[in-house]
């Protein structure tokens, strides 16, 4: 069995209900919004939020979950659907997952729109049931995430930029995203304020992992499918690079700095900055990095009692450190 | 005095008060994003939202405000404020109000992350202050305003558009927004639902009555800065023009049809479309339904107490109407 169907062996049933109730969310009588919204159903990722909400509200509602989990899991793939379709508009990507962007079909402008609506429903869904301790999650984590987006482009083609203001970056940005799906899956089912607190801090760390991981495929052309060389053409500053000025002396510094700020006058430009990160030790770096929020990811994991929720949970630390996409 | 500060006056200290409680509202850690909310804050316009939510709160509330009211007018202002920052994006227009838009001087990604923003500040600010019930007023105007943009995008280039069908993409795309300020000015202070909804019916009347104004524009020279003819080049059809194709023979319709088609292609064409819209009644016809939706705001406006709230109120039915711009 593949690593990510056993990850999920646990809840199947409940992300095929969750899949019904989540098309149902999104209806509209504009059929205009119909179409769209058929679209981005049929393009569904590995719809990794669900599967988080659904893991944790498991293990903490001691295998029982609630109707508020599936709201919760809906509430938060509405407003990551609406940014999404946002990003489609930020990122000019023209394909995501295969398909057309929303973006390259129906052009900016309903993109906007139909983000707007999207935020919109998920919005309605917590109002109209009155989960606003779930709404209170998201909200923040909307925030946090765009703070953090904003951090990046602020500090991250800055020389100056620090460990500590990258995982500051990562935290907000990617790490919110996933601590929140755990947050809210404990919230959804009666968990104490302590429980919470821990797996939401398990969610942080998993995602700070997902992010380092991320930046290391910069760095490394053992993967299929992802090009490198894309952070530093878009002058974007991540662990290794950072590790790697740090840790240099200040003629290689120099140098370094140089051909970061030509690195996108050529392929060849950058294969060597790359060689130079990996030479001084910044690939070898971020993985230790790695490895350290991994066991303090699974010390807090460990303080739950053992069962099949925590073992897929457990799995995915693992899954995220060792995938080669 | 002028007209705007003779309605205004009457909740002028409630106004400045309410200014500088908008600018805390927005503040951040992230440096980049305060720069951005500075200009925002600096260009504000008319500020006609929290007009109507405070002329409104008075009204029902018998001369009192409430800390409710100035949460509910932040949280419209953060919410509309953030669709225009991302309708900067929608709309390519390069300037607003006088100033750059966010768009132009800081880029699309910028542009969609500060939306974002703002859009989780007002969230914020409703779900920590546990204002729910004008969270879900809000919550329901944003889907409609998307609901009625998507609605428009969809009918309003198809020559089957009837009258009714321009109401409803009217009443969802601009009129859901007055009434929703007038909705919550009056939840935010003690009144019956009763209440609620006929300000609310007051609020739609008068958002329908303004932007058929605003779409008679396009047929009318009479008026400074605004440029006429642009829904007919950019092939949006508005209510003279239904009336027109609806109240001619075949033959003129026929021409009318064919003329629109080709309005793209230089100005002597649109000028002849707005003449013969002219010459069989259009605008006569819609100054008519003006008119007609006045009334029955007033009505509804007229079974409330008289005082110096529902007199600016009064003021405001007059003002849309009449202005030139």
């Amino acid at each position: 069995m593949k690593i990510v169907q056993k990850i999920k062996e646990p809840i199947k049933e409940e992300m095929e209900v969750f899949e019904k109730k989540f098309k149902n969310s999104m209806m509209s009588k504009i059929s205009l919004l119909n179409r769209i919204t058929f679209f981005i159903v049929k393009r569904k990722g590995k719809q990794i939020r669900p599967m988080f909400v659904f893991l944790v509200a498991k293990l903490m509602g001691n295998g029982k979950i609630d109707e508020r989990s599936y709201r919760g899991a809906a509430l938060i793939e509405l407003i990551h659907t609406a940014t999404l379709v946002h990003d489609d508009i930020v990122d000019d990507s023209y394909k995501r997952r295969g398909f057309f962007s929303i973006n390259a079909l129906w052009k900016n402008k309903i993109a906007v729109l139909v983000g707007d609506y999207l935020f919109s429903k998920g919005l309605l869904l917590s109002v109209d049931n009155e989960d606003f301790d779930l709404l209170k999650i998201i909200s923040k984590a909307v925030k946090e995430m765009s703070e953090g987006e904003l951090l990046q482009l602020e500090k991250s083609r800055n020389f100056e930029i620090t460990e500590n203001v990258y995982y500051e970056i990562i935290k907000k940005k990617t790490a919110v995203l996933i601590a929140s799906c755990c947050s809210i899956g404990a919230t959804s089912v009666v968990s104490t304020q302590n429980e919470i607190d821990k797996i939401y801090q398990f969610g942080e760390l998993l995602g700070m992992i997902f992010q380092i991981k991320d930046d290391l495929f910069d760095y490394s052309d053992k993967i299929i499918g992802k090009p490198t060389g894309i952070d530093l053409k878009e002058k974007k500053i991540t662990l290794p690079f950072i590790y790697a000025i740090n840790n240099v002396n200040i003629k290689e510094k120099k140098w370094l700095i140089n051909s970061f700020k030509n690195s996108n006058k050529g392929k060849k430009n950058i294969n060597k900055i790359i060689k130079k990160v990996i030479d001084v030790g910044g690939l070898e770096f971020s993985i230790k990095k790695m490895n350290f929020f991994k066991k303090k990811a699974l010390k807090i994991l460990f303080s739950f009692p053992k069962n099949k929720y925590r073992d897929s949970l457990e799995l995915i630390v693992d899954y995220i450190i060792e995938r080669k996409i």
